[in-house]
């Protein structure tokens, strides 16, 4: 059965991404090649940015989080202090990596349903005059909050921080200027907005920054400085690449094109976002961000207050009906999350609500 | 042009194997951890032991040296000390993946075409009472040499060492038993023998050792110990895994096990190679390795001493007519290789000489 994957990604994508993959290809083969440095121009032009503005793709093998790790294990020295503002998980997953590798860190803990505080940023810029670098997550798949990072970018700008996005999870659907926004490293990955199979993650990088880098790496697979040096030295990877995952994400990359770009692409999801909220909540079932801070990403939603209400059971009737939706990462209350990126439409985000109200009568389960 | 790959990997895979990819699943679906279970026990097997024997099969996302790096950044106290046997390039990579994590580490460098030299390596062990660790690169990709890794077993069952065995070229063409050989760490990658497409390397670990290892780990992305434990908890991966990718392998693990095993693919790769140097040495090319330490993996030939030979020139027109060979990577004297893993049959490898014939008269070569 080919399901619906209501999830953060990897996620649905379409058959013509996947077919792409049913070809073999030498690694060092012109051919291969060419694709490589396609789609490294590509991606950059998802950032409204190319290699003339003074901007580097580098594409590094693994997940997000292994891009998230190139990043901070490259490009911050042993003197070097970088200021983490966190409100959810994968913020702290960057705070983690930067214990790992010793790295100078203050971390800023925000609430998970509140943008951060650009006061108490500001505060601590003040009161740490050593900052060097800054980081924030754009869109915490957590909880689904896009942070506001317009403010973010100023206080860089003020401050001249190294301003670090973890763009993962919304990267593809958003237009974003990286250069208007002097964002330094943005790091997204294959399997998210872009719509491509997992398996590597991808920086966008200022040159100029990038270049003071060389030998800071505290990881030979993770080195961000050298893989660019490889890519850019001849068109070539240090270490294989997942060859078919890079043939496929070249084919979504131009199907996002087709369909009007990451300003379209968001809208699409938008409007499958609409839909869930509404007609969640036309269910009976509670969102954890205040509808001002809504997601068009993810959703959350609490356990309804229901004795006949178990999450497991939920999940797998709806995934027994080809629905695969997901659980919550929130410590502090029980929630699950419906995605609403990758091959999904109107008609898929009502036909989940169908299937919803299915398995609420099959469990007995009446919230209204 | 579906080309025909005469690389150390990626390589040719099956038509079947690559339709595998044709599927979205949700990484942390029941469907998904079902088959990561299956992969693991499989790979297992393939060294001739399982859980019960006390070995676990560790997979991480990235290329082969992702999975090398993983073991020496993660299995190495800060007191410990490896000795790196070295006769080749990834010898030498290993080695500079100690230096970057500050790893303790004597390296014995051998010629690159002779086994290492064992009364050395017996001598530089009685000199130097605090090593811990040995390392040892399998087959060599460098020149296609196999190294006696019985002797090497022995070596380190005698002086109580932890045997770190770099098997990735080899590994799923060799009929090996992990345990008789004490072997600690094992790595290899989804795109070599087994024949699946890149995305992934695997590590089977002595669980014995392994769980010693709590806490060592130099990085997030590559922990090797909390990527089993992550494994083991909910049989999930704690980052996004290559979906596609270990879906494939499972199908390339059932079709090893059809071929008959690993044994059975060695002799198929060893009869490829037999034509490979039969018929190159007909036409006036010389082998890199000596007879006796001729490889079935890999075969690296001279350039011959010809006016008219030129690498580029050779290469580009095998590649136009759909054979696709590879690069020397040796220092001293210029050469290229030629594969005989993945999908390569004797069609093929006679194939690629009436291919490499008629190249050899369009360039006006005569070697004879």
């Amino acid at each position: 059965m080919n399901k619906k994957l209501f999830t953060p990604g990897p996620l649905n994508t379409s058959a013509s991404v996947k077919e792409e993959m049913l070809q073999d290809l030498g690694s060092r083969d012109i051919e291969f090649i060419n694709v490589v440095k396609d789609v490294r121009n590509s991606i950059l032009r998802l950032g409204n940015v190319s290699k003339e503005d003074g901007y580097e793709c580098v594409i590094i093998q693994g997940s997000g989080t292994f891009g998230v790790e190139s990043v901070f294990c490259s490009v911050i020295g042993s003197d070097d202090l970088v200021l983490n503002i966190i409100n959810g998980h994968y913020g702290k997953r960057i705070s983690k990596i930067c214990d790992i590798h010793k790295i100078n860190h203050i971390d800023l803990i925000f609430e998970e349903n509140e943008y951060p505080d650009i006061e108490l940023i500001e505060q601590t810029l003040m009161d740490n005059k050593g900052i060097t670098h800054l980081s924030i997550v754009h869109c915490e798949t957590t909880t689904g909050i896009i942070n506001p990072i317009e403010n973010i970018s100023n206080i860089c700008k003020e401050n001249n921080l190294i301003f670090i996005l973890d763009s993962m999870s919304i990267f593809g659907a958003i237009d974003i200027n990286i250069k208007d926004l002097k964002i330094d490293y943005l790091i997204s990955s294959s399997n998210k907005c872009v719509e491509g199979v997992p398996g590597f993650s991808f920086v966008i990088a200022n040159k100029q920054q990038l270049l003071k880098t060389k030998g800071l790496a505290r990881s030979l697979s993770l080195d961000l400085y050298s893989q660019w040096e490889g890519l850019e030295r001849d068109g070539q990877f240090r270490f294989t690449p997942p060859i078919q995952v890079i043939l496929a994400f070249k084919k979504a990359l131009e199907e996002l094109a087709n369909e009007g770009g990451p300003l379209a692409r968001g809208l699409r999801y938008k409007e499958n976002a609409n839909i869930i909220l509404k007609e969640m909540k036309e269910l009976g079932f509670e969102s954890y961000l205040s509808e001002d801070k809504s997601s068009y990403i993810i959703n959350t939603f609490y356990y309804p207050n229901h004795p006949n209400f178990n999450f497991k059971e939920f999940y797998n009737r709806l995934n027994d009906k080809g629905y695969v939706i997901y659980p919550g990462k929130l410590s502090e209350r029980d929630t699950f999350r419906i995605g609403n990126i990758g091959k999904l439409y109107r008609k898929d985000m009502y036909q989940l609500v169908e299937a919803i109200k299915v398995v609420l009568d099959e469990m007995e389960i009446n919230l209204k």
